[in-house]
């Protein structure tokens, strides 16, 4: 990383919730420790608060949370990571959100699948995009706009909740209370939080968080490439204990229980996860996804001895896509999928 | 604040969490939101974990969570600020966590008093401190330690507790899981998350992070005062919208409803809460404490025309203390609680 930060990227980071390392050890990610990323406010919405679904649809209508939970419903564990995870191992560092690894989590939602609410008010056949509005409002780049992002109609499947609660609670105001958006296998910023209105359209959809953020893009004027899926990659939960200030870790010698999780997008498993010590690569242990949208946890026993080392881990998916060793560079610091080494000190 | 922020002091930045700004806006921090500060990794502690009082005691014990609940209870609402709130607004600045200004939050806490546990061991007569230990273990400046930090005897009221629960439900695991300390009144570092063990002493307590951190140093070689109570403070829940990168506010013109909070330290209220406006100061309306260590809700409306602003806020309490116009300097970057000044713009 690049040694200085501004204080609007400092700003940032003490704005949002970023997993702490060690969480990783959990399955679940507990309430509050999940990420956030929240481009504007934390809105204030009321219980009575209800849910438009209008546009291109024969049957528009405004949905009460009675209305709401009264449609099938279903509960999905799905990992969820912030495109922008990553962004301050990129050099050049684009200005905004410094994320070093920890925006990603899982949780348990539920909610009513978009396929049967999208079922109540019957889209036309012209229909090719849905759109989903959020309460949040704020500028970004001298833009006013409320966040908001669509899904084409081929991605709006059954697989994609309503949500209104997370692990088995009403969601917090952070996450989007009373209503959002969850779209498994996606990257974050798809899982619009705040959810005002559902929009139908026969377009495609030109808010700015969907053509102008959340782009890959290699050069100002080149061609940007719409971020989506989550790419693989796994991280380690650190072993030993930290020093306060540099968060260095401190590993006693012998066998050590190492761990970490792994994840992809669009519900691809990951086969293969390898552990690097000083750059030597041998398997480990991977286990199955709990659900098809939840991280894998993985296992390799170290002998380690006395000294400086450097831990890695490299995952592989079902695809066949592989994490590489350094940073897929991009404007908007986005998709950073590299392998995360990790220094620690054995005594 | 100084422009540039080190790697390690935006890795603390992400590895705890900040109230965002527009979250005064809630009387009890929802979960999630209060701030946190993790000297180390969170510990993963077991349900069946005990808590042993020993020492300079009559009748030492282990407390399983069963024996704690047969025991007085009592619900506190307390505003609980870090004792390193605002150190990114100290120049020069110590390597610590660059706080701007939400290592402040409120929740309702439950537990046993502190004087009702220590019944049950009867402290000897020379007992003069209570070491509370926590589970969280690393280095600080060297030093391998787990968290600990003690209160005098005429400090270990019925007012401090043993708590399990937040906000009506257990401990989060970032909260201390499944026991900590919460000393009312108190900059949090008194408040010892994830409780192992308390310990009465017939001596000082020597621990780290009661006399080396934690303490007002104006110099190296200076006498250290130690960081006890909280200061007069006051903070605005920020009016209009933001800019997602700056942060910087955008408010209509017009009647602005302006809001904040207020508190002080040792359960002292504020009686006194006032409004700067482009350095002109005038009365906002204080509203009394919900409880004795809550803090307070000021408001005022402002007359806003277009252009650019700054607004402050300057609390004094009943003890006759007030914010100062600049921070107080101290090597550590303790007890900021200058005044605080918002640009914002309004059209």
């Amino acid at each position: 990383m690049d040694g200085a930060f501004a204080a609007e990227e400092l700003g940032l980071a003490l704005n949002n919730a970023s997993l702490p390392p060690e969480a990783l050890r959990y399955d679940v990610t507990p309430l509050g420790l999940h990420y956030t990323l929240s481009h504007f406010d934390i809105p204030a919405l009321k219980a009575s608060h209800r849910l438009t679904v209008e546009g291109a649809v024969q049957r528009p209508r405004a949905f009460s949370a009675a209305d709401l939970r009264a449609l099938p419903q279903k509960t999905v564990r799905t990992t969820m990571e912030c495109a922008g995870n990553g962004r301050a191992g990129m050099t050049p560092r684009y200005p905004s959100m410094p994320w070093t690894s920890g925006a990603v989590a899982t949780a348990e939602w539920t909610g009513v699948p978009l396929a049967a609410l999208l079922g109540q008010v019957r889209p036309v056949p012209e229909a090719v995009e849905v759109a989903f509005h959020g309460a949040d409002l704020g500028f970004d780049s001298g833009v006013e706009h409320h966040y908001a992002r669509s899904l084409a109609m081929r991605d709006a499947t059954d697989e994609v909740l309503v949500a209104w609660a997370m692990n088995g609670q009403p969601l917090l105001p952070q996450h989007g209370a009373p209503l959002r958006v969850v779209v498994p296998g996606w990257y974050g910023m798809a899982s619009v939080k705040w959810l005002t209105r559902i929009e139908l359209l026969d377009r495609p959809f030109d808010g700015y968080q969907q053509v102008v953020g959340y782009q890959y893009r290699k050069a100002a004027g080149g061609e940007p490439v719409p971020v989506r899926h989550m790419k693989v990659k796994s991280l380690i939960t650190p072993p030993g204990i930290p020093d306060w200030y540099t968060r260095r870790r401190l590993v006693e010698r012998g066998q050590v229980e190492l761990e970490g999780r792994a994840w992809s997008g669009a519900g691809v498993p990951v086969t293969r996860v390898e552990l690097g010590v000083d750059g030597a690569w041998r398997d480990a242990e991977v286990f199955p996804p709990a659900e098809k949208y939840a991280w894998q946890r993985w296992r390799a026993v170290w002998n380690a001895v006395a000294g400086e080392h450097e831990l890695a881990c490299r995952a592989t998916d079902a695809a066949g896509a592989r994490q590489p060793p350094e940073p897929d560079w991009n404007m908007g610091g986005m998709g950073n999928n590299a392998v995360q080494r990790m220094p620690v000190t054995v005594r």
